[in-house]
């Protein structure tokens, strides 16, 4: 808790909300464009500050107390994103990413490896802007959005790629533009966890924005921390001491499509009572697992949802027996709708069932964070 | 007219529902499982016969009236598709594609050269049940389902790529496993025939069956047969006599997207007359243009789609004053919702884009074919 209390306070001394000096930034061959480093702004969904690469998302110690299957997803960029104010009539982005598989075979370029841009609408909600598309490895340079109406100061928040490692980012602005952070998030609203699967790390969305976490963050208006490792979201022990060391709002677990029955039965308890012990108040949702969406003729895979599911509900249920409070259960079943379509593969929602994920969870959450 | 009439004709005679003849499979290495060429059942969504390759969507006639650009984006598959009967267990696909770029950098390559699987329910509609990755070009080899519950036969639907040319397709079955054709289409029940942009032929579904006109198919549960041509969709005087030699229940004409609002003015009205004299009694649904999600901030664009309805809404409003009977005018401005998330990049929808364009069209199809 210390060492995440420490990152807020120290971000918001340095980073003040008057522009950001045309010093930090480099201007391109002609001079009308400024270019900045990301890093002149805060980093949103980053749990640590002693990180090896500026937009991992477990600590360097990780390394050596994590498998290499999740170290080496902490090193995709899932759920970063920045917030800054400018006026600019144009937003341009040049980012190196780390990954030369731009793509999945199911998964789109943008999703996996763009850049998302949303602005704050007069009131007050976000809405999207702008795609950045990767189109090179490792460099890519586009406009996020051109020719913008007007020249008032807005607030912007752009995403980082979910499922490739982010080298860096760089912002092009008018040399003209007013540029500067965003303003911090009051110090009392803290960020929620999200520990979990592919699902949780944004795979199948179209846009990093789209992944239901990064939807959530924007529907609450919160820090969201996106930890989910994609095939590897398995509930280690370790995992849940280093979840332990942050300080957040609300733990969402949503690990059961990557844990076999027998293993939720086996980790789910002292998963959360670890993370029980270290935060005695802060409410835990565990999340069920999606129904497949070939789960209804397919045996294997209903078999395995239906099992997962029970010895999901039988930890929950022994766990409020033994008086563990403020722990919450979710039902996936119909996270990605009823009609079979939310899914691009029976398991990875699109941007339809990533939609249709959010709005279930959004009022669940809003209801735990409003007994805080 | 009479084409079509003849190529319906023709398939119902030559395709009756008994079992394909085994001796029309080969079986694999092993002798477990025979593989089918789709070719042996009715291919669904061809308005011509005389095609040069046989998933090509418009007649070898057309190479050369037609721009190349139209031409090539013809020999695209999207909205191809067959329907059979199986008891199988498992449903391998093995398809060839033309293209070696499988993917686009916002579009997945299951949308652009994937094979997608659907079943029909006891209640009669259809559920998504299965997707075929493209892995490799031009080959790809996948189960489409596998482990499937029960030995009953069921009616399945299996679409072809959106955005790729598809050169050859086959069905891998268990060797005992009954294989037929799904019964015909009922003669009365004409096809509807979609002529646009991008965006009807699909861009940017996560799989083919997620396009817009694919899924008003399933939920009208009737053929429909796709001419979008990506960016060229203009209603050009050859597309008009072409579109004219068919005769389904009604032409559904969505090219804004693709004209300059002159264009507009200047393109609909000789277009829908040449449709209405040709077919005098066939209805014309005139879609207008979705707002680009970005357009409430990047002037060019909104000015462009406030431009082209303005000139759509005229020609409709002239034609309707000019007695042309039949004809409708649909709004698109809010086919991919509210809250700008329905694209990817402004201009294509998502799956979640698609699915609220359908849930819009749907009732205004219903609608329309219930005056028939």
């Amino acid at each position: 808790m210390r060492m995440f209390h420490a990152i807020i306070v120290l971000t918001t001394v340095l980073f003040a909300d008057g522009p950001i000096p045309r010093s930090k930034a480099i201007p391109d061959s002609t001079g009308n464009t400024l270019w900045f480093n990301i890093n002149v702004l805060r980093i949103e969904g980053k749990g640590w500050k002693e990180t090896a690469k500026p937009f991992d998302r477990l600590p360097a110690s990780a390394e050596s107390l994590v498998r290499p299957e999740v170290w080496k997803l902490s090193r995709n960029s899932a759920g970063l994103c920045a917030r800054f104010i400018t006026d600019a009539g144009y937003i341009n982005a040049r980012w190196n990413v780390s990954g030369a598989d731009l793509a999945m075979n199911h998964f789109a370029a943008t999703g996996v490896s763009g850049i998302d841009l949303y602005v704050k609408m007069p009131e007050g909600q976000w809405r999207w802007l702008g795609i950045g598309r990767p189109k090179s490895f490792p460099v890519n340079e586009c406009y996020l959005a051109q020719d913008i109406i007007g020249a008032q100061k807005r607030e912007y928040l752009v995403y980082f790629p979910l499922y490739n490692g982010l080298d860096s980012l760089w912002l092009g602005l008018p040399k003209d533009a007013f540029f500067s952070q965003a303003p911090a998030r009051p110090a009392n609203v803290l960020p929620i966890v999200f520990y979990g699967t592919s699902i949780t790390q944004g795979g199948c969305a179209s846009r990093p924005g789209m992944a239901y976490v990064s939807q959530l963050g924007r529907m609450l208006d919160r820090e969201v921390i996106n930890l989910g490792f994609s095939g590897n979201g398995r509930m280690e022990p370790a995992l849940a001491s280093f979840l332990a060391e942050l300080a957040p709002a609300l733990y969402v677990i949503d690990c059961l499509p990557n844990l076999q029955p027998d293993q939720v039965t086996e980790r789910v308890a002292p998963f959360v009572m670890t993370l029980r012990k270290a935060r005695p108040a802060t409410p835990i949702l565990l999340v069920d697992t999606p129904d497949y969406q070939d789960g209804f003729l397919i045996k294997p895979r209903m078999d395995r949802v239906l099992a997962s599911r029970k010895n999901l509900i039988e930890e929950f249920t022994k766990l409020t027996a033994d008086n563990v409070s403020g722990l919450f259960y979710l039902n996936g079943e119909k996270f990605f709708g009823q009609d079979g379509e939310g899914t691009v593969d029976g398991t990875h929602p699109t941007d339809l069932g990533f939609k249709r994920q959010t709005d279930i969870m959004l009022p669940v959450i809003q209801g735990i964070l409003s007994r805080e």
